[in-house]
């Protein structure tokens, strides 16, 4: 059974989940705690040693990081990613847009406040985060003001991969009024069977050294 | 034929160069300024809406956008991309890793040494650049000291998509003495049949308003 070291209110982690339940493959979660460090010791080092969640245990002993390939693992030959080469690619067109474009910016700023303290110098960061992350929104809305996925007619991977951020975009502080194409999608993703929620992030307290 | 529209002195798009010089597929090369804003024009925005080099014309009017994305969508089907599942998957693993954990600090760093002026207040970014690729290539090193390439035994995408801007690191300041098994890496890339040079970047003195 393939096991899931995450935490779960890591949106990286979150898209991981979200295949796996809509998929309905059983899996075993292992919470990985990164304000701890938990990902930063010698036992997960050797499991990826780039020390980021999610990291999929393929099988025993066989590990397999960065949550947009562990998608394209588990999606193989499923609903979730097309077979026409290239659907495919476009499929993977998003999914890096999401890592190069997307996360840094949108993923960042929720970070920034809902992690950090609320007198955490990064916040000087915030102006620069928003700039980028609504660029980065509005691609995303003109694909979605004309498409009811981001590629062909149903949802895959590249929906999955880019509705972990996108959804608590706006508990970080992002303006979704702006965005009809995409809020429509987001409520198209979350109506898919086997949806989960992603868990809300701790407290900020507790991590205000 | 494929039509490439890309800056030579791009590591992004020298990937695709590279991947199409290998498989010895043909190609047109469209020329793209990017210092001259020519992928901002309404004309490049109809053909990918991010604004980004390279992206590719697939076919009339069909345009696949994303560096790693267009890798794939080239490789499948050949030698470059290994047809087995996990394989594959590790292969996305270390194209994805290029895009968040190396291009934004190696590349970006080049960037800023080989493009902008030297009063840049963009030289400020250097310290984190530095820091951030530096632990890129760490990660690399500890792969590369013990495998000839990145996946399996024998050149993938994922070699090329890292050898773009890992090559040019020692131009953008980094040590690379501190990583003899990524310098005997790079040397073996170069020595596949069909490796191309990257185009250097114009005089800074250019590009300085």
């Amino acid at each position: 059974m393939f096991k899931v070291y995450g935490m779960s209110s890591s949106g990286n982690c979150h898209k991981v989940r979200l295949a796996l339940e809509m998929l309905r493959i059983p899996y075993e979660w292992h919470e990985i705690d990164i304000m701890k460090r938990e990902s930063r010791t010698q036992s997960f080092l050797a499991m990826n040693p780039n020390g980021r969640v999610p990291t999929l245990e393929v099988s025993p002993g066989k590990y397999l990081p960065e949550s947009n390939a562990i998608l394209f693992y588990v999606a193989e030959g499923s609903r979730l990613l097309p077979s026409d080469r290239l659907a495919k690619a476009q499929v993977l067109q998003w999914m890096f847009f999401e890592q190069y474009s997307h996360e840094p910016y949108v993923a960042v700023a929720r970070f920034i406040l809902k992690y950090l303290p609320g007198d955490s110098p990064r916040r000087s960061e915030l102006p620069r985060l928003y700039e980028r992350g609504y660029q980065a929104l509005d691609v995303m809305e003109r694909q979605l003001a004309q498409h009811a996925f981001l590629v062909g007619d149903a949802l895959t991977i590249a929906d999955i991969a880019l509705f972990a951020y996108t959804n608590p975009a706006a508990d970080a502080g992002f303006d979704m009024s702006r965005y009809p194409g995409v809020r429509a999608w987001l409520e198209r993703v979350k109506s898919q069977p086997g949806y989960v929620e992603m868990a809300q992030p701790g407290p900020v307290s507790a991590t205000a050294a």
